[in-house]
């Protein structure tokens, strides 16, 4: 995305200093290759593998891979921590790919609850989660 | 994937077509929300709410959120996967701000196992999940 | 394990031992209370009021308390884990109530799956785990 | 529930109705079995191959299991449905049984909620989950 669109300029400061560019970016493209791989040859790809099994079977990684990121968070291996919550949310566009959707999406979601005041302040105003808006 | 296929030019422009301008700089922009409201006043902030409770309560919402994705997604309402796979990846933000980490991590990850020849395959060659490439 | 060294009899012996008496009909009982309850006036009983909220709250329950049951005996916390774990198979119990089953029944599987050998060294030789024998 | 409706007899009497004798005493033979199998050869049983891979390994089992167990429920297959909950609660008696615990810590601890006035009411009474009582 080009830095010409991205108003914040805070923001931008705070992306060159921790992260090539392009990352974001990286999302979509994950997310096209889930797409086009789905349904594929099963010896050729670990999506294809996995989607061929059926849902369920990329519903049940959801909740391991979730399980994976509580003992990474709850061990302190920020290394770890990290590698599991790219899993899960790895496994996550897999669903999403499944029913139509995408990260970006999600990320409409995010910025939808962001609204004007922000998505926590929002969210303690109502006293209740952020979905619950 | 093949860079031949899907360089920058053909994500911005995939970009463009299905979302808003700054749609990913709201994952940027919503992780600094989290960083600063955590610690602040339980009474003012969801965040700052839950992360009162200790680590374990947010670890739980992450089992939680996880499984109400899985319910979503077994649901076929693809309105309420999104909710629930964005709250999840929230409340992820949340563990990742405890440990020093941020989506940023996350996607830098996920753009190491791209690597040269893509993340799918390269999990497919050697029959194992992506993380352990 | 071997018949010979674990019959009925040295079984209800070492029930004696570390149990009081009664204590596995308490499962059979509060299967009876949970059956009897579900359905029931929410403002009355907690199973009745969660019930009423649907299949997925319900199941939500079983991701929240295996989250928990995690987090308990990931931070040694005995008590702590024993609670979780009443938890989750309290939960267990509404789920299977709901689709007119009982505890009496997932007993009789894991004693299915006893068998002549055991459940762990059929389980072992088949390379796989318990439920796929 | 009331001592009077559902006493020791009754309950032995809807014992012997719904289940063969000794089904609730496979509970203790099988936590018996996991005590000693793990730590044993991992060649040789699946308990000791699953424990010597840490704690962490059978914690993950637990997440696992329990979205397996949600799924058979959200997906209506009850013989499905009574082999994830036998695996859920067979995992987590290899957990229990890592920290010196056992089955009958479990049914002693909703033995202990059961109360006078009964596990479900009091609940409600109180208008929290169970183990809050």
């Amino acid at each position: 995305m080009g830095d010409d669109r991205r108003g914040e300029e805070g923001s931008v400061a705070h992306l060159r200093e921790k992260m090539k560019p392009g990352l974001y970016q990286a999302l979509e493209r994950i997310a096209a290759v889930i797409d086009e791989r789905r349904g594929g040859d099963p010896e050729k790809s670990y999506v294809a593998r996995l989607t061929s099994k059926g849902e369920d079977a990329v519903l049940k990684k959801i909740g391991e891979e979730a399980t994976e990121t509580v003992l990474a968070a709850k061990g302190g291996d920020r290394l770890q921590l990290v590698r599991e919550t790219a899993d899960l949310w790895f496994h996550c566009m897999i669903v999403l790919a499944q029913h139509g959707l995408g990260p970006s999406d999600v990320l409409a979601e995010l910025h939808r609850r962001e609204g004007i005041s922000g998505i926590d302040e929002k969210a303690a105003r109502r006293r209740t989660v952020p979905r619950k808006e």
